[in-house]
């Protein structure tokens, strides 16, 4: 009977066509073009890394494409028990008619061929985006992307903005962001114009959201004028070996700048709190970021409180930030609960974090989820894993142990899922 | 059958009159007057306006009960997922005759005026407390309470503390402590003495416990007699301006003072730990405090070591500290788990950490649940919604898992939900 | 349904014959000689004590083993719900014949007899390994240990090394080494050259690991040699009271010449992260230890990238950590989970913890338990408490929510159970 319910739960809120509040595609090739661009996702290179697979043979240059996948392929078969082992099968089912259990030495071929078949066909990425009832998908842009030659309706910008607020000491960042403003940045005021011209051309564009990844030991802070002035220079004259303080500051004032510009612009402010870069360096490509789990959503009281008027949709990376995360939602105003991010995005993470969510922070400040995604075919397996979740949590916790009716169930499922998406990044 | 079981487990604990080992309740006005002493529970006006309804709407002075709880339930739909929603829907069913599953614009003035009826009906906060099983509920009085005018077997004093030990440097709680003591309080040998005569008083008038919620950067230590001097006179020069320092060493010294007179006087300490106040001072009424959860017993550990007396009613903040809760009240004899606290006290972290306290704590160190009300209305609900939790729990761990007879489990829950409340705070 | 099939794959799993990779066990003694071996076991007499007996009633010296046995069993009533009591109820059954629900004490005399009966028999540890369906198990042996007069295929050797990295400055753990050295160890080559003849010794005879226990504030760093030199030598002359930044120098010294010769001596190094010794100093022996679960594997990160070529099969003390242990298996090719240590060895931790890893872990890297044991008795009803989680799991989880077949299940959990441990100790 739960069971049933499940699936019927399911079904509803699989039905629905929705928009994916968070990827990382590229619109100007959105979707794949051989089986390698699903396995080079840094999920199965990382995992086939750790479980013994030398970088060199994943990351040799000018590497063959069949090649490439056959390479991985016989190197899988120690993950296949993972979550992310069965997005690939999935999608491998769903787009590609794959019928087997797992994708072997043996069946992997065949599978490329069909594969290569179907993303040869023309508005491939347009299938895609159908099969996977994705009306829209938001990107995670470079603050110097030009934003031309692709649909903005369905490829929705997003300023993403850790290059300005951590990098500015690299010149080339410095030289991007002044080639981007079309002028010289040499002081905290043109600074400051210099970021506004990117919001300005941004939300011209269509954009939906500002977005950053912050390290845990991150504590945003309004930094004064002169202090302002004073860390700028130095990172400009010292580069990235400046003044740790100093840098900290310029980190602070671009931030805060950043909040400014969001109310002016009436921009939801994405933050993605909690990661540490590069601490395994040797590492394949984006396999080299873990954690320090001891954050708080208390270093975030100085700017919840400072900007009332814009939202925060917030991911936190490890799950034990997850009851602040509902807390801090339930109490701020300004606070929403968005999706669970890398290393929470499993489905007993995912579980137990939306199911404290789901009962403690209002229906409509919660964003259920998004992908995440570098190529389009994974919000397929990526939502539907999510899906399941809900519909699992929505039939155990809220029907049988609330005794709430299926229709209320999946109305509740809906918000989550998609309107809340709306609600909070389409108010103007 | 998994439903039917927990179903009878639930009736049969369901069954119990019990003690509610904490609350707020005020024994000169312990039930509601009308619906909106309901509706102002802060749970609804701070998750009313986290979901958008401006504090003013709500804290508008002078506002007519029948307008402010219009206005609040205008405001409640946004939040009807939440399970402080179903404590309402629960407590209107049970008390006022309500059928419907929300309320709504369009219903909530038959049930006001329902409700306005029965609580105008004589000793309706008798009718609540026998309908809820309740033969006594434990109270939070100021320091300087004369605890008269009340049956002190039903609502049984507590000392609560946190203003002697965080706020002695306001000059209107030296001026309410010295008016308690009737004597001045110039020196640390006057204020022991003065401490010492509100235990004396509070003892004399039933009270079983002395409690208090603690900040999560809060390690107490004891503080040496010329150092507690030092840092009195320093606070009672400058105030809550005195070096932080000198002020830290002062609310060390009462706190230690407090357990010393715990031992004296045979009460147990409640320790409520890991509030963080004001966090979101722009918050409507009791709205506004939040957490850090990077917090640890091990701060407390010179404590249990120095009061092997003392009982400690533990309660945490954050679900992420219960496995050391649960942890050292394996270990130390002194230290027993307290309840679900505040952001704690929602099903998923509930069933996570009432589960894992029950298989290694034993059962004689476990106080199942306190409502921590303000009304007596809300005992039912949230007593309710927890022995729920514990039929789930005992069904699916105990009488499925490890194969106990429903007796056994019933046994058990029965310990938890009633008798360890009269083992630990009645033993003289 | 749901439960048959739990038996099911709790059948196919419990039918493996296995390496136990982590106990105490005494290999001269490894059996119990009558019922007090097993109930002197710390969980049983700091539980007891917890809940009210005192220290000195059980640790008595000279108390005759079955009045000792007499007094505890006398004061386990309130620790009949802990899932230790359950391990002790368990083994009672399996091995000694025991059927009632309780060890009281009306019936604990006949069961004393039983077992004494059953420990008197010849080869009895053969029986209990036997029926526990073990074929080696793992010791933890001082690092001055002969290692002799005992099978180290059963009994396997594994160097533990906690005196080596933590108490070097204690006079007897300096006169061990220099004794099992051979030599005076006057400086840090002679140290190192100390330490090499232990792993010398210990390899020789068969030791599958080296094994440490590390506390919450432990962050291992690369010394260097003048650093290193100038700690050995103020521990040498101050010992313990030696400067705090010395000891922590000569500590991280020891525990990286340590992890060095793991690699030329090719052996894993157990990591079992997290204890702080001592806490309640006022406890009855082995029942003082807790912790600080404000840990993070970050401290661990200069030590993992220096030794690619070691393998860090890693416990946790507190389920907080879990998510982290499970990313950083994920990412680091020589990160490998390690069974559920200690206050996170129950039920509602290791479900929650094991079913994370499952799905994130690749499923060569997970070691699924040890028994910790210091009898042997232990291990069949602590295997069978995580036999029937995993199997619990397993069922809910992938069979159930991701289609699996059970062929698949098991053949997952035999890897976890069985294999892994081969896989990662056995390697030449």
């Amino acid at each position: 009977m739960s069971d049933a319910l499940r699936t019927r739960l399911y079904d509803a809120l699989n039905a629905l066509v929705i928009v994916d509040p968070h990827t990382h595609i590229n619109p100007h090739a959105p979707a794949s073009t051989t089986l390698v661009d699903i396995l080079g996702y840094h999920y199965y290179t990382e995992l086939a890394h750790s479980a013994g697979m030398p970088r060199e043979q994943i990351e040799e240059p000018g590497l063959d494409p069949r090649e490439k996948t056959r390479r991985l392929i016989e190197n899988l078969g120690p993950i296949d028990n993972t979550i992310q082992y069965s997005w690939f099968v999935e999608l491998c089912r769903e787009f590609f008619g794959f019928t087997d259990e797992r994708v072997t030495p043996k069946n992997w071929e065949k599978l490329y061929d069909a594969a290569l078949a179907k993303m040869k066909s023309p508005d491939w990425a347009g299938q895609v985006l159908k099969q996977s009832k994705l009306e829209g998908v938001f990107l995670t842009n470079d603050f110097d992307d030009p934003l031309e030659g692709f649909d903005t309706q369905v490829y929705v910008p997003c300023l993403r903005t850790d290059d300005l607020v951590f990098h500015l000491g690299k010149p080339e960042v410095r030289a991007r962001l002044e080639k981007a403003a079309k002028a010289s940045v040499g002081n905290t005021d043109q600074l400051r114009q210099a970021i506004g011209g990117l919001f300005k051309h941004f939300k011209g564009r269509g954009a939906r959201a500002c977005a950053i990844s912050l390290p845990p030991d991150f504590a945003p802070a309004r930094v004064d004028k002169g202090a302002a002035e004073a860390a700028l220079q130095a990172v400009w004259k010292d580069g990235v070996n400046a003044d740790a303080g100093k840098r900290r500051d310029l980190s602070n004032f671009v931030f805060w700048t950043l909040a400014e510009y969001c109310v002016e612009f009436k921009l939801p402010l994405d933050l993605m709190i909690g990661v540490n870069r590069a601490v395994y360096p040797g590492g394949v490509f984006q396999g080299m970021d873990l954690y320090d789990s001891r954050v708080s959503l208390i270093q975030y009281r100085e700017l919840f409180n400072a900007f009332p008027q814009v939202t925060f949709p917030i991911s936190v990376l490890a799950s034990v930030t997850n009851q602040e995360l509902a807390s801090y939602s339930w109490i701020f105003p300004n606070v929403v609960t968005n999706g669970h991010w890398w290393y929470s995005n499993t489905p007993t993470f995912i579980e137990h974090d939306l199911a404290a969510r789901l009962e403690a922070v209002p229906r409509t400040k919660q964003i259920g989820y998004y992908s995440d995604m570098y190529k389009l075919e994974f919000a397929l397996p990526k939502f539907a894993m999510w899906k399941r979740i809900l519909a699992k949590v929505l039939a155990e916790r809220y029907v049988v142990d609330r005794g709430w009716s299926e229709e209320r169930a999946v109305a509740f499922g809906t918000e989550i899922l998609r309107d809340n998406t709306r609600r909070i990044f389409y108010r103007d």
